[in-house]
């Protein structure tokens, strides 16, 4: 047994890990955050509890222990019907309540502390937002899993899962990307990546592995999980063809794939959308094929003047996906690698036959997700989502950003949450993090911390935008403490409470600045915030 | 004489400065970086000479001497008739040429270089978008400043001053704050800010000390840079008053504006659209009034139950301003601290007054621009420039973001860039960059540094939204350059060229690197591009 506990990632940054029973009696795990007292000086009102959905897994525990293995779910047997299969039939399974649960935050718990606790200007401030909420129950998920606008990616074979949900109705999902390369071998490594990422709020991981580590980075990461595993099993696949995209074919794939999906992948790439004529598209490119699946499924095309064997053989790859209820990613080969070659004939053709594929793995009730871009300039981010829409009847989109223009490598993060946080608005349901090594490198746990903060930051703008009342209040929170000087409170609501902590105790440190009224930034003169309270005081 | 040249920052970080001369024989600075050749294996084509705008003043001069001290422009005296009553006389300024060959950024040079490097597959991929550049003159530049929606701040009293234009129809510029507080007293530190924030492009500076070294921070500021310099002067009008915005009074102010309109400051951000009824619109909110200036008129008003002193006095404020060919900058007092607060009453009774202030200052020939938010969840953002367009007469705009939530503390340079990438593809002329700092404490150089690539990002990722043809060339540069593998143009042609060289080399150092077909985020086997390329060669 591995350990895979690496104590230099903190995966408890702020609150207490507590637990809310699902509709089957299932603990799912929330992060509770005890708001403090409003100053005295300020009416001295008591403020609720609020809570955060948490991804940390046994990690996040208060008293985590040295060696964490985590506790196994009860999975049916491969071939017992996916999510999508039973939501047909009527059947709302424990994941499907799992993730209502989850997706509720305990929004009825902050409710009832928010009336508990007696603060009339806050709960008048928030009950609007709160009355217009429609709780999340199994049996509604089920409706959004039936009707194909939401996937819950959860293999029979992955019992080290909890389960989430993605789709435009839920909150937008963050995925965050690793895995070792030719020159990066150390799975430990990435053991430390995917805790980073689940410090800061991933909803899912993929494994990108290539070279020679390959099969034990994915088994320690899929045994290290606590979130859905995502792969792309070409890779694999080029790997056991010995490294040349032309000694790749349908039987090494089909085995790949099937290997993947016993050791449980719940979410796979599969490039099966990009066709001979499509790659005929993009001649006038300025930037070729920047996907790798893309690419190598090319390269093989246009040498053999084959159809992409992924296409031929989609029918058995659906029996793989339905046996183990593996998700489909469909992926964009094509997707634009530069805004000049952005939304431009190649990428809408393959979108065109993803949503052909959508439809055929929907009639052997396997769940899709489909995948967008790239690069993008800002008008035309949206025509994505509106395409996606209509041509992959609304199955989850998950795009990697779009970045909004080409020149921002070391800060690629930035250029991908613009977009990202754009089309999340848009209704994607999931982004791909960008780290701000795009373009130049493998990240490192630094990195992944940058970008999995950026992208949490874009996902949750875009539900602020969607009219999410739990991202709303979390918000209003935010500033109700701000406005109170409630530092430490500011800190527990930040999407990165260390990095804030940091940052202001950098020129005001010590326990005295965290009640002070004033920050470094306007010093205690100049503080507006301060000058605004008492403005109406006279008349009270 | 003080010494204001840091060494510890580099301000050279790519390529030649070069100057182009203006149709009034100007010399005005330029960056020439020579794009290397397309490596033999992909046709060794030759590659054109691009040119960049370039804000270092003598600090990015290739060979920068220890002690520099600026050279001066001749300017007139104050009283000889602003750059807007002297467009409206059909006069085009010595500024006016100068801006104009500033902002073509020689792109004629560049088409030149383009056609002469006989790249032709490159030449028609750009020549499409060198068509339909109409490049700037004076006298194009002078319609722009006589009907008011641009702006060129510079003092009479500046001469340092290398000029720029502010407004729809240009390029978006990016302004960075810095300045001491009380708990900051370092003029020296300062400088370093300046120099960091001319380092990554800031097309303004605006010095917002308060405390005791206002005015020898805003002196050292004022002879040390080229780039128009902005102040906010109720707060040195608060330092005179003794502390107390109660003691504040429209003599104190005055005295203050004239002292720093004698002292060179090109543009000041001016309170007086802050009215009592107004104030009375912010009994609601929740985060109050955030901003300083209105904080502390608004303590003011309430206090002694009468009008602002801005506002009674503005044509007192117009003589000076038009004197000495000060910009005013319209203070919104009022924007929203927070998504609630977003878009109230409050915020935008106050644009409509300063609507009305715009048109008093254009009868006295005084230049404007108009302030915006703020805390703005997405959906709202682009109102905000619709109703400035509207209620303003499309004034130049020049917003602080909008930051699209109110939980990013420790990251809200990118919260803003989101934000101010949105309203800057809606026309908005100026954005005011925010720091990882923001809401925890006052910046130092590094996140000046930070701050400042952000917002350049985003306002280039505007530039290309609103087509301007230099910023899509940049970005199509720089894709070629990486579907080529030439590192080191991407690092040039990179917004922060240090940075993109720095992560690039931390995982494959060493010259070879620099020429390899692939970065570390594949490695050689798995690179996309690399496989793209050979894709139609056996039709060739």
């Amino acid at each position: 047994m591995h350990n895979y506990f690496f104590h230099d990632v903190d995966l408890r940054p702020v609150g207490e890990k507590v637990y809310v029973q699902s509709e089957h009696g299932e603990p799912v795990p929330m992060r509770r955050i005890r708001l403090t007292d409003t100053p005295a000086c300020f009416g001295g009102a008591k403020n609720p509890d609020f809570y955060l959905s948490d991804v940390t897994g046994p990690y996040g525990e208060t008293d985590a222990p040295e060696s964490i293995e985590l506790p196994k779910r009860d999975r049916p047997e491969p071939g017992t019907g996916t999510q999508l299969a039973r939501a047909r039939r009527g059947e709302v399974t424990p994941e499907m309540s799992f993730v209502a649960t989850r997706e509720n935050a305990n929004i009825e718990g902050f409710r009832a502390s928010l009336e508990a606790c007696g603060n009339d200007k806050l709960a008048n401030r928030l009950r609007p937002i709160l009355d217009r909420l429609i709780p999340w129950t199994g049996e509604l998920v089920r409706q959004k899993i039936a009707d194909r606008t939401a996937v819950i990616p959860a293999s029979f074979c992955h019992p080290e899962l909890e389960p989430t949900v993605i789709g435009r109705h839920f909150t937008t999902k963050v995925n965050a990307n690793f895995g070792t390369s030719s020159s990066s071998k150390d799975w430990r490594e990435e053991g430390r990546k995917l805790q980073e990422a689940l410090a800061r709020g991933a909803d899912t991981v993929m494994d990108l592995s290539t070279g020679k580590s390959i099969i034990e980075t994915r088994e320690m990461i899929l045994r290290a999980s606590p979130v859905p595993v995502g792969t792309v099993p070409l890779y694999e696949t080029l790997e056991r063809a010995g490294g040349d995209p032309l000694d790749m074919n349908w039987e090494i794939f089909r085995e790949t794939m099937e290997d993947q999906a016993k050791a449980g992948v719940d979410y796979m790439t599969i490039h099966a959308g990009l066709l001979m004529p499509h790659v005929e598209l993009t001649r006038g490119r300025l930037t070729g094929i920047v996907s790798r699946g893309g690419g190598m499924m090319a390269r093989w095309m246009r040498s053999y003047k084959r159809e992409n064997f992924l296409y031929e053989h989609f029918d058995e790859i659906l029996d793989i996906a339905e046996h183990y209820d593996i998700t489909l990613s469909l992926g964009d080969g094509l997707r634009s690698g530069s805004i000049y070659d952005g939304n431009d004939a190649a990428q809408f053709a393959e979108l065109k036959t993803l949503g052909e594929l959508n439809r055929r793995a929907g009639a052997r009730n396997v769940q899709v997700m489909i995948e967008g871009p790239g690069h993008i300039p800002m008008p035309g981010v949206e025509l994505n989502r509106v395409k996606e829409a209509d041509l992959c009847d609304d199955a989850p989109f998950y795009t990697l950003g779009p970045l909004v223009t080409d020149i921002g490598a070391g800060y690629d993060h930035i250029t991908a949450a613009i977009g990202g946080a754009m089309i999340g608005a848009a209704g994607t349901a999931m982004l791909c993090y960008v780290t701000p090594k795009e373009h130049l490198g493998l990240p490192n746990s630094k990195d992944v911390r940058e970008g999995m903060v950026a992208f949490k930051l874009a996902a949750h703008a875009a539900d602020v935008a969607r009219g999410v009342p739990g991202a709303i209040i979390r918000d209003h929170l935010m500033s109700h403490a701000r406005f109170e000087f409630r530092w430490a409170d500011q800190f527990a609501l930040a999407l990165d409470p260390a990095r804030a902590r940091e940052f202001h105790d950098e020129t005001l440190p010590g326990a005295a600045a965290q009640k002070a009224h004033f920050c470094s930034m306007c010093g205690p003169k100049f503080c507006p915030m301060k000058l605004a309270h008492d403005l109406f005081d006279d008349e009270d």
